[in-house]
């Protein structure tokens, strides 16, 4: 299977929906990697299963936040670039790129750094979705070393770490981010083929484009989005896909804060009657609860999408008076062992709450 | 000439009176160096006129924010594993070594890293005194590239920088600094034997031994101290050494922002009858004002010692109550040069105050 220009809108829209409110806006990545798919023609998507066991394979994409990247926009070469610097840096070539996320904008960044290179893009990602921290990565949870790693920053200036652990590396990125305007892209977490099989969620990359198909398709037919995106999900590595809310935005605000989106949103009825529904964010969507019950937690997936078309909102494009409806989707069963949860359960976010799967929560109505 | 562990503790000494408040408190960096010089015996301490063109040089020492010094205790290792990495990342043997900052900790550090390597230490530094940004330094004021450069942190985690510019390392540096526990040692700014030689602020690390041992043989004697300070001032560098001031600390309050430690003391007369005198601290002691009247400022030199003892206090040390009393020494001229002062002068921290320099100010009595 190949990834080509025409698939971009599709692997975009689907991406947005995975990225739960965070993952940086794909607007003007999506216009760089259709530029680079024109130019160098397809990157070919490879399964996972097909790589060879003693490929070296190295995960890159934008580390920052999100409202930044409506600000400053990346450079055409920034995700070929920090390719060459990691080239540079461990003195060999790369065989293979796979995504950390596939939520967002970092959907689009390993197929622009593969495109022209005749090298391969892994299908399937780190996180099944976005989240805001390298450690909550399915390479870091399966014991990946970070690092050597290399962060690439706006102004071309090159940064490479070395660390043991992934919660370090976290720590050391997210202060160059913010060090460097905002946002860096990174190569990290290398791996071989055999050390990448059992710690990618798979698919995920074709998947996002199936899920934009769906959303392009049933875009303004109210009665059919549900069903779609219900019979999509269940076919996949996600499984359930239920419809949480549907009202307009009351009241949002985040701030940047140690580099990340943090924040709240409040949705309200649209007849002003009824339960309010609070999400609260860090990048990402995390928790919903509908009048101070919790009906979703991350890892599982809460998006909010427009109303009318179904185009899914990330948290930085969210506005007061914005007509929206909420989904939950349950997450890949990766993040659902003890071990991945010590990374993403709620309490990892700082909330006090357990984190009861998606299928388990029955809500009133 | 030769650094012996004999040596120490008047360069220490001398070192905090130049650290002007700032450059780290030297105790522990006195004891590991001391502990290197036993073990490897002397340092060899290079006159830079004697060092061949062609040298490759690296200036190795500590950045972060002072107070923290004082709890996370840099180990035996650091400086001689900061310099290995750095001739990793290069790729090349460093030929000697010379201090970004002869004030503090960041005096001994460089004799550190070179024991036991064979390798001498270059008479001189980068700042003449201490300064809390690395843009600052007479090494980047002249031009010279602040990469490849190395951090080292506590947990022996390596970082490397490629940034064409300081004021964009010293971002970088910070950055790192603050998310590695808020200290972390450098090699960086590598220059040529010929690109130091006009760079380098000359035999500070001889001057400042001598100095030391001009405030430890008139300790507690008052009457002969400010006579032996202004001798030994008159023949070096730096010209002129003034009493500014005699009192006792009746306020004093930094905060750690941004990885500096900032904020202001205030000191009045013995009696409480007459005039304060207040400091701006940015790590170092930067702005004197007696009555709200600027009587010396950076890049002069400010100091603040003990009462009876002379004995310098640095910044974190300065305590409600003590009794001090305060000197203004002339900088070396390589700070006032129009190009230098855009660097160093108040107005590059931030104060809308000109630079007169001290010769020029005259105070009431």
């Amino acid at each position: 299977m190949q990834v080509k220009a025409e698939d971009l809108a599709d692997l975009s829209l689907g991406a947005v929906f995975l990225a739960t409110g965070g993952g940086g806006d794909p607007h003007v990545p999506e216009l760089i990697c259709s530029e680079a798919l024109k130019t160098y023609g397809p990157v070919d998507l490879l399964a996972v299963e097909d790589l060879p066991d003693d490929a070296h394979v190295v995960s890159i994409g934008g580390v920052g936040a999100p409202t930044v990247s409506l600000e400053m926009l990346p450079s055409v070469d920034d995700a070929a670039n920090t390719l060459k610097a990691y080239e540079d840096h461990v003195g060999r070539k790369v065989d293979a790129i796979v995504s950390f996320e596939i939520g967002g904008a970092n959907s689009l960044i390993p197929i622009t750094a593969a495109a022209g290179r005749g090298i391969p893009v892994v299908d399937g990602d780190g996180m099944g979705r976005a989240l805001p921290e390298a450690q909550m990565m399915t390479y870091a949870i399966a014991g990946v070393c970070p690092s050597p790693a290399v962060a690439y920053d706006y102004a071309g200036n090159v940064t490479t770490f070395t660390t043991p652990d992934t919660s370090t590396y976290e720590r050391h990125i997210r202060a160059m981010a913010m060090a460097s305007g905002g946002m860096i892209t990174t190569a990290e977490h290398p791996m071989t083929g055999a050390e990448l099989k059992p710690a990618i969620i798979r698919g995920t990359v074709g998947f996002s484009i199936k899920l934009g198909r769906a959303l392009r398709e049933n875009r303004g037919r109210a009665d059919q989005m549900l069903p779609a995106l219900k019979d999509v999900f269940a076919n996949s590595v996600y499984g359930e896909c239920r419809l949480l809310y549907c009202g307009k935005v009351s009241d949002k605000a985040t701030r940047i804060i140690g580099g990340y989106d943090i924040g709240e949103a409040t949705l309200t009825p649209f007849s002003d009657e009824g339960d309010a529904l609070t999400i609260n964010i860090k990048n990402e969507y995390l928790v919903a609860r509908l009048a101070g019950e919790v009906v979703a937690t991350v890892p599982d997936l809460i998006v909010i999408v427009d109303y009318e078309t179904g185009t899914p909102i990330n948290a930085e494009r969210l506005r007061y008076g914005q007509r929206v409806a909420v989904f939950a989707v349950g997450c890949p069963d990766f993040f659902r062992t003890e071990r991945a949860l010590k990374a993403v359960a709620p309490s990892a976010f700082g909330f006090d709450i357990p984190y009861v799967p998606l299928e388990d929560i029955k809500i009133g109505n």
